[in-house]
């Protein structure tokens, strides 16, 4: 498995869990909390911007947004491992649907 | 690339964008109002179960979930794809940085 | 007390949720995660409007806007009515707090 | 008008926002915004929390979500200014609705 995949991320996260017994607090609802809550912190930078200015962040701004992004994909992987779901194939097959929802010109 | 991967997939949302001329629309402003719409769509299903209801999802229950979590996937990539933000590499720091905050026993 | 007043709204729905036995579904903890789950629908009808746009709603968005904005308010003294708070007091002592915070020129 | 009724708190956020200038960020799609990302705060701290925990908050602990309530309130009550939306007069339509959607036994 290359070391910087997304697999090697959600295994991690699940040592990581593992490690100080935080299981029993990752229920998949307290998980789908988590993840709206960090959903809010993302927006939160954006909320009172343009949307020219959001297309035009500074690199610090950028940073921030990016560990902010990180915190919601954590979650989302998290939720994965608890469900069993595999997010990426979860999203393939939703591009999928889209396609036939909204046919291109 | 594996057909399968994330970059992929990121590749798979840039092309279907572009083939709507969608970039108009995707500001990174209006790309994380929409993920957090997903966020809370995500949360619904378990807004009133308890915590061990959550942990027992039929599978009927859990493809809705799955989808779902593919919705704030794809908004995470878009985003990432307009503002060229790595997620997994974001990921990957987080969980260092998370790491040097929260030591294991 | 005025019949359309916020008080006698609060009052109603603690008497709706009561006719229903929903008390044990209103732990705080779940009335918050309803309350973000609408906030996200509230948000959904604009995630694609410009800012000029959403300044001028028509009449048939606009009432639609209402409802989910009441679902909101709805979840917001459901809340208060279980932890004993005052939403509107808290209201104004957070308006002081402000006028403190960012003085008018 | 009551010195702490709802309408008045409506309009002391708008004399705060105009003395300010504030009205040029304050379209309905920026308070859209700025309202989920305040109800994400305000279940911030119940992410953890079991339901029961949650029913159980210290005195510090509901006062600090008591002001998280207050901010949802005054993006709410702020939006319902933008758009000339009566919030309370559609929370007793939406309680309406209610009832005839869920016939109590």
């Amino acid at each position: 498995m290359a070391p910087d995949s997304l697999a090697h991320l959600a295994q991690r996260l699940q040592a990581f869990a593992d490690a100080r017994d935080w299981g029993r607090f990752h229920s998949p609802k307290n998980l789908a909390s988590a993840l709206v809550v960090e959903a809010g912190e993302l927006l939160e930078p954006f909320q009172w911007l343009t949307e020219a200015q959001s297309r035009e962040l500074s690199p610090e701004a950028k940073d921030a947004v990016a560990l902010e992004m990180a915190d919601v994909l954590l979650y989302l992987l998290q939720l994965g491992n608890q469900l069993g779901v595999d997010v990426v194939a979860a999203g393939h097959r939703k591009v999928d649907i889209n396609e036939g929802r909204f046919p291109s010109a």
